[in-house]
């Protein structure tokens, strides 16, 4: 009974995530073939394209608000000295975000977006901060190598706040994620590990930057905890044991837009997690999903394999904070001006193909 | 006497560009290193800041006035069916350009850079369209497959009239290479060839897409072509035997923007066709090309090797125009945003490392 009641709260929630069908695949694709240039030329950038029209109908609006939604929160493993950061980091960074000099805030600024930081679960008071959104489910994670990190009520409250930002933003067109928690991609690598089956080494990396000795560590601390998981254990359950609250926040958060029909954008391996969460919880969910970048962390190209992703960008970025979303969000810009601007053949008076 | 007339008439231009050393090399790095960042965190974006500041100082300013140049000719060669295209699509997409319809058109709007359309060589009248530069040295090259396409003298106007199209605008910040001309991958392949001693088989692809049959026939002509030329041959006497009026400009307009200490950022085969012809008459040049993209024609990775520019995009576009370029441009305004916005560890009053 208790562990039906949160997958209860979400059921509205994931109920009302429809598949993206806004427009006829096969009419876009024609769309697409008609303009001034030739077929395909524009590579990967038409199927974005598509599958902008799949979301926001052909051709796609301007994507005019755009809001990089950041959340941070603590880890009870980060006692373990699993990251390279002390975790009073995670709230300096929220200050830091605040007061917009971040890379995200430098980098959000140049492609126009804005920073939406939110406290989900930083381990210190950031009440005196007005520029961020505070909603502390609770004061960082219990430690995920001895107990359960999160209980089943903390993880739903978590995701139902995502969503919440996001219902309460009706005039954001295109969601980012991003995220800050010092110690979390050992959460992270632990969630991933749990919902692909992948293989713990391959899903732990050096995170921010740890040596080889913490990298063995961290593994480690993983594995350990994931004998705690039962073979056929659910999304839920497993954000519940060995998750974060940013992360789930970052389900919310894609389970949200995909309910409001927004597009959304993935960073780097925290934030894929969250996603892919998401779409373990929602597959419908999976056709508002928009990949930015490949990071350095080893785990992530697993991810993005298992949504389907194939990423805009490969530059070695491991920083998180929403930056490599932010960074492909241009690409998504042209590909929906294509779609917009472009003239067709007809229309322009081009020949289409050599006469011979 | 008569082949080192058209060297003198350039050897002002190449004699002004002097390597790009705007800031010290360590101090940036040591500037990138002390942002609120774990060091290294942003990848690639932290050598394209870098090269930014040595272009434009540290740290570099906002890039307001962003031109695509689209260089427009056509190609004797074209007459063989090298292209999936009939010729007159050379002078039918300069005015599809010119009335905003062509993809760079909208890619270009959607990056806020604009497009001057230069016809250099377009084998029609397009005297009547007002929205384009008129600098054609001739039309149309000869065909490349029995004599030189150009005489020295012309293959020195087109290269400076590239470089004069970007002195005569002073108040462009960054360059965006771009061209348009049926049968140019054809000619940039014998360039490409010629330049690097690269295989013939290497540097022929499909271009705008072409079947296997003409693909063979392209391959045969260019290699046919290539005989001609003797192996010690110059960088300036290959673009005259089988070069191309936009892509002798192209080099040109890397010369004029790298004389005026602004960044050009290359986009396809062609363009880095030109690009690499400009490297090859004056070194320093080099260090004002930032990549774009890397194009699904075979050839495009050489050159980028060759160039030592490590590709921003792999979306396996085909289309030229400066499309590629236009896509990378946001990617070089995030790099110098962090330079430009981010606050350093001591600013912000993160703690910078663990204490164990």
């Amino acid at each position: 009974m208790s562990r039906s009641l949160p997958k209860d709260a979400l059921r509205p929630l994931l109920a009302a995530v429809e598949p993206a069908r806004k427009a006829d695949p096969r009419a876009v694709q024609n769309h697409l073939d008609n303009l001034t240039k030739p077929p395909g030329s524009l590579g990967y950038l038409e199927e974005l394209a598509l599958r902008l029209a799949l979301v926001y109908g052909d051709p796609p609006p301007t994507l005019r608000h755009r809001t990089a939604f950041v959340l941070a929160a603590d880890h009870g493993v980060a006692s373990h000295g699993v990251s390279a950061y002390p975790r009073e980091v995670t709230a300096q960074m929220c200050r830091n975000f605040g007061v917009g000099g971040a890379a995200i805030n430098a980098i959000a600024r140049a492609v126009e977006a804005d920073v939406v930081t939110v406290d989900v679960g930083v381990d210190a008071d950031l009440d005196d901060v007005a520029a961020i959104v505070h909603r502390k489910v609770r004061r960082g994670t219990r430690d995920l190598t001895r107990e359960a990190a999160l209980t089943p009520d903390e993880v739903t409250a978590a995701i139902l706040t995502g969503a919440e930002l996001v219902a309460r933003r009706d005039e954001v067109d295109i969601v980012l994620l991003g995220e800050m928690g010092i110690g979390n991609t050992t959460a992270a690598s632990a969630v991933a590990a749990a919902l692909t089956k992948c293989a713990v080494a391959d899903m732990v990396g050096p995170g921010t930057g740890v040596d080889r000795e913490r990298l063995a560590h961290k593994r480690a601390l993983v594995e350990a905890a994931l004998r705690r998981l039962s073979p056929d254990i659910g999304p839920l359950e497993i954000l519940a044991e060995v998750g974060g609250l940013e992360i789930a926040a970052l389900a919310g958060v894609v389970l949200g837009a995909a309910r409001a029909g927004r597009a959304v954008v993935t960073d780097g391996f925290i934030a894929t997690t969250g996603a892919l969460a998401a779409v373990r919880l929602c597959p419908p969910a999976r056709d508002y999903l928009f990949p930015s970048h490949r990071s350095a962390e080893p785990g992530h190209a697993a991810l993005l394999n298992e949504l389907r992703l194939r990423p805009l960008l490969e530059l070695d970025l491991r920083l998180g904070e929403g930056t490599g979303a932010a960074l492909a969000l241009p690409l998504l810009d042209a590909a929906g001006a294509i779609l917009r601007e472009m003239a067709t053949f007809a229309e322009a008076g081009v020949a289409t193909r050599a006469r011979q």
